[in-house]
């Protein structure tokens, strides 16, 4: 490890913390120096106090070995719609502009008991239910938007700046930063893991997001997490080798740009010629209006989320926020209940059509991150999984006709988390191998 | 309104401050006065500070007359797995003793911006998760429970120690408590009010309820928290007369004890002999695993919401929810999800049937309040309703062998809301004027 400690992945740094051969002392200031170098740039904080970070590493280094958890000292970025003792949770609102209630969120609980190292707070859109940027930059192009709305969770992982980070995923909050910055990114099945103290936006479809550089990475949080399959997972035996996986366009490929189109193809071709079988499906056609009924279940349930910042301070609430309160769009309760119910019906479908591949292959975004970071762009390729309810990984590999990074989704059906990861590490193999594109490179 | 202040209604309490007849004050005064000479009896409070009720009060008494809410100086109690600031929120839980993170759930937010005043916190079951009474007496037996999870609060508002009341409900824990302390408890549409921190069990069955001693302040709550039919509800013109009512004993009926039999036998008979039709009707075959089904998805998502205080103090956890994280009852992840699915299929299926009448008439519980404050009782005709996301609204009126309050419920389509209040002020009277049980009585 010739690298830098900042630059370690999860697994690296517990190597090393185990070995002895680094303290997370000297692992946070590395980190901290790095952060502080590159917050000019790509801005991923809304909290970060280096003091802070050393006085927790400290307490962790001093931590006799048989307390140490399975995360000991690792640092991890947590979105700034998770609570947080000891740190300001301010949704990039100014209703909660340093706000701090001293809770922790669940999935903040478990991190500390695995002993992690919480180096702070990244920046989200409004509520992270807007698309629009909060100032961070994608590191590989600070002309263009990391994703949202956990831009800043997205933006840290691909600039090194943390090994790993907590988002969440309404829409393609978590999936698309995951394309656009370059890194593995988890959407865990709904309601795998407790979403306590996470801002509501809607209950049917929030989900906690993770970011890692590694799929090894990911497995440790899965399980930290508790995320578990019917059965164990059954890894690979010989790569994706003798695989089968179905390529998915999904009903909105109209809006696939030439990134994610040649990333499409070239995956499909990388894993024929690693021996796997590729076959192409397409939604049935009762999917189709899975698109709509995702938007009409959120700006439903979004009217209920905002009612009481609406009723507080209306006028420090974005105008979208308002109009979800105000019901613009003129949902009546009976189309939320198609919706809702027409999606409910679909999951089971789904299922059912996920479990005869090893992996469902699909866009992760419409292409590479666009230019700006005033808007975070579209969700248009994710809201369909996070309605259905089914783990997602984003897997970087491929390159957009301007350098930057463009990765795919591979889908399962519900409550196969562990096996997605396990499918997921073979394919980031060998498309990170012959795509383009690297997520740990450094 | 010769009676003292502590025994008004919300509206009768608004009145006397619209009508300047009583100060925010006074009122508080009288209600401390009543909850202090009966807290040795009931102890429906888990956290009661006198001091902060004038504070508030005297706050709200100062308030211009332009700035009250609808709710000005209406007093309220609020479950203790509620959020608050200003008061511990501690669960009945050791894990959370005096624990006090400075934030409002959504509902106390709208709450306290419609002017009410904070009585304080209601016992609860540990995390409204248990049926293990928390030392609270049914008002009108101290030797009986008052019903769970929502113990304090229920007894609060039936013990004239509150006008209204916030409970929750997962299982039964709203409906139940309303019946066994003989007031009106609304479980409102699943996720038609926001349940921003209020403590998770299960997000797709969580819902807020509300108590009262009149439908009149339920409908008043109702309008705060911005309960919408899509159409406005429709006030029946003559009474119940002519009003069709279908009767349905579940698949539970065998549960049912003397005062619920005769609470079923006598409503329909009241409702009879005002010139309302009643029809007896049964669920279809394909709705009998609902209370299987509902306790699948309560146990796995209850897996998920305790795992962070099974990791933190597993010793200081109840062997109930210990038992849900350890899956002692072997769950599989495919039945959760049949189960899951399962009763999204019905759910449309409910309103369907649900529809043809202006309200269907359920047992609120399986009689009177049991003997012993251990125990809460339990929820097995009410949980198929949450399942379902249905409106249900506690009508009490009834009496059992021991002459305890028996309620029933009625029943809607989901989104119905108001419409069920405006039927459920006609029934109410009928049932109170000839049932045997009045909610009002002081």
């Amino acid at each position: 490890m010739a690298n830098k400690p900042y630059s370690y992945t999860a697994i690296q740094a517990i190597q090393a913390f185990s070995a002895n051969t680094l303290t997370v002392e000297e692992y946070a200031k590395s980190l901290i120096q790095h952060i502080e170098n590159r917050d000019p740039v790509v801005k991923a904080w809304a909290h970060f106090d280096p003091l802070q970070v050393i006085e927790q590493a400290r307490a962790l280094d001093s931590l006799p070995r048989e307390k140490r958890g399975p995360l000991h000292g690792v640092g991890i970025a947590v979105k700034d719609v998770i609570y947080t003792k000891g740190m300001p949770t301010q949704h990039n609102s100014p209703i909660y502009q340093n706000d701090q209630p001293e809770l922790d969120a669940a999935s903040v609980v478990m991190l500390r008991n695995a002993g992690a190292l919480i180096l702070g707070k990244t920046r989200t859109t409004e509520f992270a239910s807007t698309v629009e940027g909060p100032g961070t930059s994608n590191p590989h192009d600070p002309t263009r938007t990391p994703g949202g709305s956990s831009s800043g969770s997205g933006a840290a992982v691909g600039d090194f700046q943390a090994p790993i980070a907590l988002g969440t995923q309404t829409g393609g909050s978590t999936i698309r930063p995951g394309s656009f910055n370059g890194v593995y990114a988890l959407k865990p099945t709904w309601q795998s893991i407790s979403r306590e103290f996470q801002k509501i936006y809607s209950p049917i479809l929030d989900t906690l997001g993770l970011y890692a550089r590694s799929v090894e990475d990911l497995e440790l949080l899965a399980t930290i997490f508790g995320l578990k399959d019917d059965s164990p997972p059954v890894p690979p035996s010989s790569g994706v080798k003798g695989l089968k996986f179905a390529f998915l366009k999904t009903m909105v490929w109209d809006r696939a740009g030439p990134g994610t189109r040649n990333a499409m193809i070239k995956g499909a071709e990388i894993l024929k010629s690693y021996g796997a079988e590729v076959t192409v499906i397409d939604f049935p056609a009762e999917f189709a209006k899975l698109p709509e009924w995702h938007t009409c279940v959120l700006y439903c349930d979004g009217c209920v989320a905002f009612r009481p910042e609406y009723q507080t301070a209306k006028s420090q609430l974005n105008q979208f926020l308002i109009d979800h309160v105000e019901e613009k769009w003129g949902y009546t309760r009976k189309r939320y209940l198609e919706a809702f119910d027409g999606i409910s019906a679909l999951r089971p479908k789904w299922d059912a059509i996920a479990e005869r591949y090893d992996a469902v292959v699909v866009p992760s975004a419409p292409d590479e991150a666009p230019v700006g970071i005033e808007s975070t762009g579209s969700a248009v390729f994710n809201s369909m999984w996070t309605a259905l309810h089914v783990p997602v990984i984003n897997i970087p590999g491929f390159k957009g006709e301007n350098g930057m990074p463009v990765g795919l989704s591979l889908v399962l059906p519900r409550y196969k988390d562990q096996q997605l990861l396990a499918v997921a590490k073979e394919v980031g193999k060998v498309w990170e191998t012959e795509g383009g594109w690297r997520s740990a490179r450094s």
